[in-house]
């Protein structure tokens, strides 16, 4: 039997989703979870890596399992799993369903603050002094539909780096500034260099056309510094 | 010249606000960051105790130092802390101004989530399963007055343990109910003990009339188990 799971978790204190040699992946702490918990080896497959320090709220990984335990009774895993893990939902698929495979887009956003951080705020946004946060929003619209985000991410030879972007929103809460990506899928630090460039912009040190430039050149070396992981979350996969 | 520092602090990655022989209190962390900054030892006073992963929002301790810096620039050491810990203001007091021996009352607040907590907020609260929140709101008024605390605390040879509380209120927000205590001064584990009996009575295992019971007698032995820290802030002192 295939299962999917969607889980939460606050990145803070992992080296990223995927398994690690030293243990120290989120992967790691659910299989364990698993193993625990049924007393057999599950191994589970990701949607997709995130960075160390980068959230999820919505992040979804499959697993096999011919152990008669039904949807509900595979969230006490959740007794196993340290408390910044969670795993939301389990449900029955097809077994061809993949994780990875199947996916059609992601939603992924970066929260930046509009005051200092508290120690309490502190691992799940990023604050930026003297940020002008107008040329960002007014900057975001260029990176809708398709384009070669080779400029915008860690390039790993031979990965296609064409990718459509559908969305890219912003909102303004009481504390934040939050900035939202809608696409088929992601590259290696795309959304933390594209909000790396829109920080340069908000900070007056690039100007809003370096976006067109870098998505028709690929010239990464005009790309701002990959921003900070603990802003970013994974909010939703779909399927 | 003598200053009060105002300090908040998320506790869940220290020992306690007190200094420590392997240097993992709040209070080590402070001063190794005014060593940076001025290149001096500064020792710090702070106006009490807070227990491992215990947090903060208006902590405050007071130091000493006759440097020509002015009470902004005093901030500037947050350059050199963590960001879980955050001095918020820095004022300049008389000479004979002691954090602890000064201080009029105390503020504490304790965090119960209404839902399990996620990923991301479980650190600044406690959830708990089948709680009956009425009974526990019914029995605060007991606390209000002066008391003999000795049951609810970790008693300390020699120390007084009459203490008065002017307040003991309950706030329901949309995500969590939040006790309030405002008196003139705690014992150690004072809150959590006042809190975990609560609980006790919350969960249908003790009935309102023991805070009574334990208020008179001073039996430890009737009180819940101390409620767990991450629940706890120390809201603010009054001078």
């Amino acid at each position: 039997m295939r299962y999917k799971a969607i889980v939460s978790y606050d990145g803070t204190n992992y080296l990223g989703y995927q398994s690690q040699k030293n243990r120290q992946g989120i992967q790691d702490a659910i299989e364990k979870a698993f193993r625990l918990m049924t007393q057999t080896t599950i191994y589970t497959t990701g949607a997709g890596r995130t960075d160390k320090g980068v959230h999820a709220l919505g992040q979804v990984f499959h697993f096999d399992s011919d152990l008669d335990i039904d949807e509900n009774t595979w969230l006490r895993v959740n007794d196993r799993l340290p408390l910044d893990i969670r795993i939301l939902k389990v449900t029955k698929v097809k077994p061809d369903f993949h994780a990875r495979h199947s996916s059609k887009s992601k939603i992924y956003k970066y929260v930046i603050a509009k005051q200092p951080s508290t120690p309490f705020s502190k691992n799940y946004e990023v604050y930026i002094k003297n940020l002008d946060i107008q040329p960002m929003v007014e900057a975001l619209p260029q990176f809708l539909g398709t384009h070669d985000f080779k400029g915008f991410c860690q390039y790993v030879e031979g990965k296609p780096t064409i990718k459509t972007i559908y969305r890219a929103d912003f909102k303004e809460t009481k504390k934040h500034y939050v900035f939202t990506f809608h696409g088929n899928s992601f590259l290696k630090y795309m959304v933390r260099s594209i909000m790396g460039t829109l920080i340069q912009i908000g900070l007056g040190k690039k100007d809003i056309s370096v976006i067109r430039e870098i998505l028709e050149t690929q010239n990464r070396s005009l790309v701002g510094k990959t921003a900070e992981s603990r802003g970013l979350f994974l909010v939703k996969i779909f399927y």
